[in-house]
């Protein structure tokens, strides 16, 4: 499949109005028709007014299209945060409206990201929604450019494409996200933006949205720090012609659903502000996944860990440490850590190694992978994250303000 | 009071043995007399051996000595570790025993700090514990070389002395503390040793002490990870001719208590691996103090609000975003934020302000003070952590193995 095949059924516009300096900052995709849209959440009390919105429209069947703005959150902007996103909604409706179809604000999703408590700048935005929706196209160019239209922070354009086929029907997936910082394990995490031409009736494009995130933006993070703006969306247009899916065939559809929002939730910590290495956390052996899932993101989430990786020191103490705070039990006795393959420490007692080995071992590839088996349990998880760097801390001790 | 008072009733010690390669790390503390000890531990599952023996003889009223060394925490060292621990009790017991007067190693407590997971250098412990033993004396000096003896990252020795009146019977407290990283807010954390001349017994000063560590050690952090080796004993010896203590003396003893503690514990974030500004966190306003303690540690732990810091960022949005995914329920719309002193965020709306005005306030002083009304509640806590800067990032990734 190359670069340029995305599921028919949208347009994409991305365009530079004004919000920031420069980069690009404003995206649209809207459906050629009225489509089915899910989608997850920021858990964050502190939400942006975009989250507010969108929790009250998604699920819907009747989804016209998305506004995305970077630079901006508006998160912690009060009334006006309110009544200017209900501005970016009806400004993108009047633009889709035509005499016999009227769109209306409450059939348009907003995504905003970027600085916390600014006021938008609603001129420039307003200019941008009727600029881009002039631009909006099919193709991967649009794409491209509407994946990178959202991205703030991020070094690296987001996307993944996908197809597979449900019995002997292909379908195809196209999804893009940004993140870099504020990447914390809620439930949903960052924007993403998945669209696919497999047929979904809203609940099936929930329950299906929700099994992805949970397996892959669930099992991220950078600092652990929660945003204000997360959120998933999932767009999934009905084709009349292709009837109702089955069961088997949502399952296919799942699969290769799980396996692009995995492998794009992956490249954020891949890409997290300052990070050097991207670290895999694979627990096993703990009475169960829940278990495993709490000693997988207490280690993710310790600065002690994540400059250890930094600095390419083979400190499996550290590791080990975080497992026991995690408030999780397991046997130390039957503990046993590989970093990168090799065995650091087992059945709870430390193995010899040779530490230049280990630490170059650690160095040199980008992929850190931390094996840890804390009993015999069945109980699994996987957590990514981002190792912690001098990079990171300038990074955010000047961002802003 | 004299930097060289401490309170009668003890001797210290403090030397290089050779854990280290050139600073002390070798301490010891003896009360003349069999002496009331109790002590808080580190809630982590992987434990130092020192955690284990500890927790079975504390609180006691037998106790006849402590040895406390630095530079190894003989933790994740198995059935060695553990072997080791014991011999350190035993040699310090067999220097103590007296022909009328056996000392056994069930009345000795041991704390080691330092690397994780390195087998104990005993030969250089033994020779160390036998030195120090000579050395012991109750001058000032001697305390001092004991509270040296005990740091490892640390940049500055802590130690506290305070006295007080219970009634019209004075008393006396000293106390000393080790600690820059590693330190996460579980009930105990780092090392601590504090001594008294006040009479309490085992029970009593089991209650004091946890009451004096809820409100100073269980209130602080430099990245939240809980060590393997946390620690905090309270040391008081009775006097037969004092006779036992009234409520109302144990309370003033109580209220002087809670100051050292908190006073030594204030000095472990501020002397925070990289630190360069020591930030408080005064939560207020919600339905309870546990939830306003849940929302203090979360700003607390959040990464981005302790690089805004350190980069004199007055970015109020990673602060109340933090606080928005403590878990706890509160109304933004009654939020304010002030950071020393100024006003940035008022009934859930930015407050315009000077940015370089504010980044100046905040650049400036050591001291941070973050003062967050969540609601109009009674609950209310505090919480203290260190900044978060490149230095610490550096530290971290050049320490050990």
């Amino acid at each position: 499949m190359s670069e340029n095949s995305i599921p028919g059924g949208f347009r994409f516009a991305g365009l530079h109005c004004g919000i920031k300096p420069e980069q690009p900052d404003l995206a649209l995709i809207v459906p050629d028709s009225p489509c089915v849209a899910a989608g997850v959440y920021t858990q964050n009390l502190v939400r942006a007014a975009c989250i507010d919105w969108n929790r009250k429209i998604t699920p819907t069947d009747g989804l016209r299209g998305i506004v995305v703005n970077s630079g901006n959150a508006n998160a912690c902007t009060g009334e006006q945060g309110a009544i200017d996103n209900r501005m970016m909604a009806g400004t993108l409706a009047r633009q889709l409206s035509q005499p016999e179809s009227e769109v209306s604000a409450e059939q348009i999703l907003v995504l905003s990201t970027g600085v916390i408590g600014r006021p938008m700048p609603m001129a420039a935005v307003r200019q941008g929604i009727v600029a881009a929706s002039r631009q909006l196209g099919d193709r991967g160019d649009d794409f491209f450019a509407a994946s990178t239209a959202i991205l703030t922070t991020d070094h690296r354009r987001k996307t993944v494409q996908k197809h597979g086929f449900a019995g002997s029907t292909p379908f195809a997936i196209a999804a893009m996200a940004k993140g870099a910082g504020m990447i914390g394990p809620a439930m949903a995490t960052m924007i993403a933006i998945v669209t696919t031409d497999f047929p979904l009736n809203p609940a099936q494009a929930d329950a299906a949205l929700r099994e992805a995130v949970a397996q892959s933006f669930n099992r991220i993070s950078v600092e652990g720090h929660t945003s204000t703006n997360d959120a998933c969306l999932l767009l999934a247009p009905h084709f009349p012609e292709r009837g109702v899916s089955t069961a088997g065939q949502r399952e296919l559809f799942q699969q290769v659903l799980n396996a692009a929002t995995l492998e794009l939730a992956r490249m954020i910590p891949a890409d997290g502000e300052g990070a050097t290495h991207l670290i895999q956390i694979d627990v096993t052996g703990s009475e169960n996944d829940e278990g495993a899932d709490r000693i997988a993101r207490t280690i993710a989430l310790s600065n002690l860990v994540k400059t250890a990786v930094a600095g390419a020191d083979p400190n499996w103490g550290r590791i080990v440490s975080a497992a026991g705070y995690a408030g999780v039990p397991f046997h130390i006795g039957e503990t046993s850590l590989k970093v990168n393959g090799h065995l650091l420490f087992a059945a709870g007692e430390p193995v010899p190694f040779h530490p230049a080995e280990v630490s170059g071992a650690i160095r040199e590839p980008f992929d850190t992978l931390i094996e840890l088996q804390v009993g015999r349990g069945p109980g699994k998880a996987v957590h990514y994250t981002s190792d912690l760097t001098a990079d990171y801390v300038r990074l955010n001790a000047d961002y802003t303000t």
